[in-house]
């Protein structure tokens, strides 16, 4: 498991790595994870991000806290502030919760050996990140290759904003998988992609693991995708989620929902492409249900980036004393999403389409 | 007419000086214009920007061309030329051309002094424009004391895209002469300001006038107002526009159209302010019909701002390979227009509603 082709992995001795997606594209870093305070960090500060990675890494995380507790001979209250501070690492993305559940049911049902057991688990979860968004793009696929079929082998444009990509999960992604898998098919395909401000992961991110895989793609403003949308310029949207309800309301990045609703306008499908961990079947209305956290002011009054002196360094956009808002995430209504692509199959954006592919939510 | 509250003056020579405003927020350097080429550099590299500064300074750049031939004894085709050149310095903003026929008009018909017809032609082209911005605040001041007074005098939040304020004007503004005025009167205003990507003059100069008049107001990135509207922090938003058609398709900033689906779609009145010179009455279809810029792909993979050296400094913040796309405006159509705010009054976004307003259109 330890290769650079995953964003995180473990080592000979038994600790974890993830690759600092910060100083991405302009620099490859890795960082090391001992505790379960790195991981936390690690996903406090945005070392790692995307949904799938999240829980990947607090899965790990609880790993580290197990090793800790059980080597240093810690009582039971360490593992439960663990747990309670991972928690509350990032307040959306609900594979943060799912994962850790997991890491906590496998070490009640544990027959002892407390180390072994939360490795395994942590081990569990990422393989099964990778085999469900492996999945998600061989249903995603199709949806592909229909416009390939109808445009007569013309080049598909697909709009995607944040990453939702093998960068954001473990490997493939859930956007990117899709893509990936049209490529290797020899679909001709071009990714439209949203620099998503303030933090700009689909420039620093997307932009390059389609680098990396020779996908064709070019970058654009959040402000462009309508314009493309009512020129004919792009084929479909897939973005990615960090929670959806039951009733098929879908969270992801801001700015989302101002592409779904570009794509409404002009009848151009607009998909979601989730792993079934990011469903959060306790709730209904996305809008009023789902909590939208707000993040550091000056992620928005500064901008991130490589200067002429190599160096990354902010800079500042505004007056010194122009105050920001930094909403992270906007919800985009089920009404405007055309299908959910999920590792099980493809569905509609409802409850009844839903419960159909995942009839245990029942 | 020598203050440093407009953003074109001119000087005791008789020459002109204008605010430079690539250098905004961060720093206030004023240019001297003394040729036709330093008028069409102007504009050519974003020193002046918005319409109707654009025109005031096409206007004086042929009062320079007009000068130079007197003075240096040149012939006609030396006028032609900086008329053509001066056509073709930007190719959206229909100011440009209605100020360069403006000129034209008055030289025809000019009974002997040149040099004096064309600065009479161009004070009197920037003295309407501070009139029409007066009186677009006039009648755009209704519609926020109507949002005050249902909310019975709580603060009355605004939404605005781009910079479509007095740096765009000469005083005023049109998008901002009613917050002015409002708050003149006061009431208590707050605007939301997008950041405007790629060349952010929503937290470039929107921010730094808004900052300047004491107007409370926010900065947020381009992909937050939907999530803003969903929520209700929005009571209305206003654009300016660069070209309107007979038909009252509206085209501004890139990403003026998002905003405006937006607010179609949470019920949030979405209002243009626009001086009727910016009205293109000989075309209908916006989509069809109005040339959209496209710009330097640089301005997307790098964004400018103050380092923490003080310097204002490009960032690249993508991989350096990746290519990038930059249409500078889009369109929006009339059927997500609320209303259109005239230096004569409020009217549909329609045929009809300019031509009640506007008969001499008919």
């Amino acid at each position: 498991m330890n290769t650079p082709f995953r964003t995180i992995w473990t080592t000979e001795d038994r600790y974890v790595e993830v690759i600092d997606q910060r100083q991405l594209p302009h620099e490859f870093v890795t960082v090391r994870l001992e505790t379960y305070e790195d991981a936390e960090e690690a996903i406090k500060e945005m070392i790692v991000r995307g949904a799938p990675l999240i829980g990947a890494t607090a899965a790990y995380g609880i790993y580290l806290a197990v090793r800790e507790m059980v080597e240093e001979q810690l009582n039971g209250s360490f593992l439960d502030q663990a747990f309670s501070d991972l928690r509350a690492s990032r307040p959306t993305a609900v594979n943060l919760f799912w994962a850790l559940d997991k890491m906590r049911d496998a070490l009640d049902n544990s027959s002892g050996d407390f180390i072994e057991t939360a490795w395994n688990a942590a081990a569990a979860i990422v393989e099964e990140d990778v085999e469900t968004c492996r999945m998600i793009g061989v249903h995603g696929l199709t949806l592909i290759e229909e416009i390939a079929q109808r445009k007569k082998g013309d080049v598909v444009n697909i709009l995607t904003h944040c990453n939702a990509g093998m960068l954001g999960c473990v490997e493939w992604g859930t956007v990117t998988s899709p893509i990936y898998q049209a490529q290797q098919k020899g679909i001709k395909v071009h990714v439209w992609v949203d620099e998503t401000r303030p933090r700009n992961q689909g420039s620093n991110l997307t932009a390059y693991e389609l680098t990396r895989h020779n996908v064709p793609h070019t970058l654009i403003v959040d402000n462009a995708g309508g314009h493309l949308m009512q020129h004919g310029m792009v084929d479909m949207v897939i973005v990615g989620t960090d929670r959806t309800t039951r009733q098929g309301d879908v969270a992801n990045k801001i700015g989302t929902y101002l592409k779904a609703l570009a794509a409404n306008d002009n009848n151009i499908p607009f998909y979601v492409a989730l792993p079934s961990t990011t469903l959060d079947m306790s709730i209904n209305n996305g809008l009023t249900e789902i909590p939208i956290e707000e993040r550091n002011q000056d992620e928005v009054r500064y901008m991130i980036g490589k200067g002429k002196n190599g160096k990354i360094q902010p800079v500042l956009i505004c007056p010194e004393t122009t105050p920001a808002s930094n909403f992270g995430f906007d919800v985009t209504p089920a009404r405007l999403v055309t299908k959910i692509i999920t590792e099980r199959g493809i569905c509609g954006a409802s409850e009844a389409g839903l419960l159909n592919l995942f009839p245990e939510f029942k």
